[in-house]
């Protein structure tokens, strides 16, 4: 173990096999954490080849089991985010490729963030079962093409031994280490395609367009080296993605983009996706085929028709997808308005974010209890006019200790100008992987 | 602690208050041994400035006691060498300072190594006590004016905390880890001025001359700015430096230099090396007057008379510094002999070591225990002219087991050449810290 520290301290490539045994011993409780972390802190200072991260992220999928896919016919496609405010994409994204004939059979964890994840979201459904058997899993695929579930069995024990270690010793942001985590689990769930969707922007994990870019193509590099074949996306996130941030609040904003085909910047990012699953699950022959077919699928209802009838295969109500007061609602909504005139030159997005968690949306620690009705509507985005009085957002709480707190945060979030701002928007920086 | 591995990883500089407060709960046994190895690996790679280095030496010094050595008069004078083949200088340097009028009050770690040392070499003279308490050691020092003892009280406990880190987390190799290491010890046993002996070579545990220069010169910084004069030599270890490398026979040779005066490059670096000091004490104006008068103590016998004062003193044999059959003596001695003819043009020091070590003249762990008598007589050194057969060096030993897998070692140790090779030799490269 020495020899192996000592070889990336002096920055020498690691052998595959090196990595494995570290990876098997690791699991095995066999290497104390010290030499771990010395090891953690040479790779997060000199960095690790395509090919080290790609060994170690193989080794770090073999260190638990692997969900087996195989007797679900066709490609299975999975998809992750780096995470974002206002992210509504999954909820669309998936009803939307299931349209265009895309299994999805995803497997999600529950994680910390300004909302919940995707597992939350779908529990603000009266009804909804995130936990079904493997055999449930099946039927609602074989129904309906799309299902996500809480992960089963322990994918990548070693990644969650490492991240534990990272947390403590300031090792977190290396990008070979944060992609092969991300690859690991992603890599044992089974699938056999991968979108990933790499948010960049002050709303974003890795804020710089360089770090965003870098971070794709070290995990797309890596699927492909692994036999999963992916590619990624590099999406803005220098504003909240959509109007809702908040579990029941964005299955709500979901249900209106799916049924009215309203177009937005969360539509455009969520067809984008949308279209490359499509183009992984190769039905369709290039990406503009793929994206058409996505439009297709949103404008005449195939695609809210799909999320309706995975609902109901989830024991979810399907009425609450029309009928919003069926969901779970605030007690109380408070409209946030303007201390100030002028042009929105700035959205300081992830506090937008922290002021929804502190509203309950979110979950700071693992032990929170996540507040399914509470959130934020946006009523503003950038380069809006808007006059002192005039609206910004909506909050929904039930707590109006945490919505005073809440408040400055998201007023200290906006930054105004005299002039009218030139804002050079892009919804979709990049892609990778993807023949268009 | 997070904040502390993050600022070091981004290579902003600590504050002296960050280091303190990071050594104090260290001491304390609150930090978790994984920061600090990620701490130490972010040390190892990204380094440290002089003030840094600087403030660790002085936490780590404050860690645990500090000896007080104030009612001793005068100025106390330590010596410290990065270590080395044959290096005997302390046994000749100190009789000649004190000879000199210098105040040596100088304690001692045992250490591993191809010998013992200082320690054990003393230890080697029949009826000498190492281990004498506080007013013995003031009488000792009264008497003669120089005695070197064993450690007492924890001299530094943070820096035995971190080595002990540091020997599993591939972090032994830092500047200013080691630097702060040797000067927190140093600087916590309480004299006023250090002198540096830092060998560079083959045989010294920093190869590279420009290595030993950077190291002497943050440890002349690291001493000078905590209020101790600190001066520095840079000393030649491309070959064992004296002919005997063992404990009894290192007295041997010390002895045999002490008595008659002989010139040589033992000689020459111990003269300099006792000067240095004398010029620390302020027993001279100037570097040259303190090396005249080191040499006028070798040569009227006055420094031997010193030696054989402390010796008396600690209870030991003088008679045994003439009458060497009254040290322990080695069962076996055996000729080992040039395997081949030629000049010869290199010696691999640190395998003449081993091949000591080997022999039982040192220890490879701490709970060896050091053969006294055990070692090797050098016949040869570079530049020499051999023939197949003629000598090139004597094994003292008691198991001829281990003479056997010694004699390898040692004969691997040595390159020929046809042709008479150039040695540019010098003893002494550099010094850091003495206006000459």
């Amino acid at each position: 173990m020495i020899n192996l520290i000592e070889k990336k301290k002096r920055n020498d490539e690691l052998t595959r096999s090196e990595i494995t045994d570290y990876i098997q011993a690791l699991t095995a409780g066999e290497i104390p954490d010290y030499q771990s972390a010395a090891l953690l802190m040479a790779i997060r200072l000199n960095g690790m080849t395509l090919q080290e991260t790609s060994d170690l992220t193989e080794a770090m999928r073999d260190s638990g089991s692997r969900a087996d896919l195989s007797d679900i016919p066709g490609i299975k496609v999975d998809k992750h985010s780096t995470g974002g405010v206002a992210d509504t994409t999954t909820l669309i994204t998936i009803p939307v490729a299931a349209a265009c004939g895309v299994s999805i059979a995803k497997m999600s964890g529950r994680g910390l963030g300004h909302t919940g994840g995707t597992l939350d979201k779908q529990e603000s459904i009266p009804g909804y079962r995130i936990g079904l058997t493997q055999n449930e899993f099946r039927k609602v695929i074989a129904g309906c093409g799309c299902s996500v579930i809480g992960q089963t069995g322990e994918l990548a024990p070693a990644d969650k031994i490492l991240y534990a270690l990272r947390d403590v010793t300031a090792t977190v942001d290396s990008l070979p280490l944060i992609a092969s985590s991300i690859m690991s689990k992603k890599l044992a769930s089974g699938s056999n395609a991968l979108i990933l969707d790499v948010k960049t922007g002050n709303g974003a994990f890795l804020p710089t367009e360089a770090q965003a870019i870098e971070l794709a193509k070290v995990m797309v590099d890596t699927g492909n080296r692994c036999g999963v074949r992916t590619a990624a996306l590099i999406t803005d996130m220098n504003q909240p993605l959509g109007r809702a941030i908040g579990n029941s609040l964005e299955v709500i904003e979901a249900c209106e983009i799916l049924r009215d085909a309203t177009s937005g910047r969360l539509t455009e990012t969520a067809l984008n996706l949308a279209a490359a699953m499509i183009f992984l699950a190769e039905k369709a022959p290039d990406f503009n085929s793929a994206l058409d077919c996505a439009k297709a699928a949103l404008s005449n209802g195939s695609a809210f028709a799909r999320l309706q009838e995975m609902v109901r295969l989830h024991g979810g109500n399907p009425q609450s997808l029309v009928d919003h007061s069926l969901l779970p609602t605030a007690a109380e909504i408070k409209e946030i308005r303007s201390p100030a005139s002028g042009w929105i030159k700035g959205i300081q997005t992830d506090r937008i974010g922290r002021a929804a968690m502190e509203l309950g949306a979110g979950r700071k620690s693992k032990m929170d209890q996540v507040d399914l009705s509470a959130g934020i509507w946006m009523e503003t985005e950038l380069g809006d006019r808007v006059e002192k009085g005039d609206l910004l957002g909506r909050f929904h709480f039930n707590d109006p200790h945490k919505a005073a707190k809440a408040e400055k945060i998201f007023l200290d979030s906006f930054f105004y100008s005299e002039k009218k701002p030139k804002i050079n928007y892009q919804t979709i920086y990049r892609s990778y992987g993807i023949q268009e």
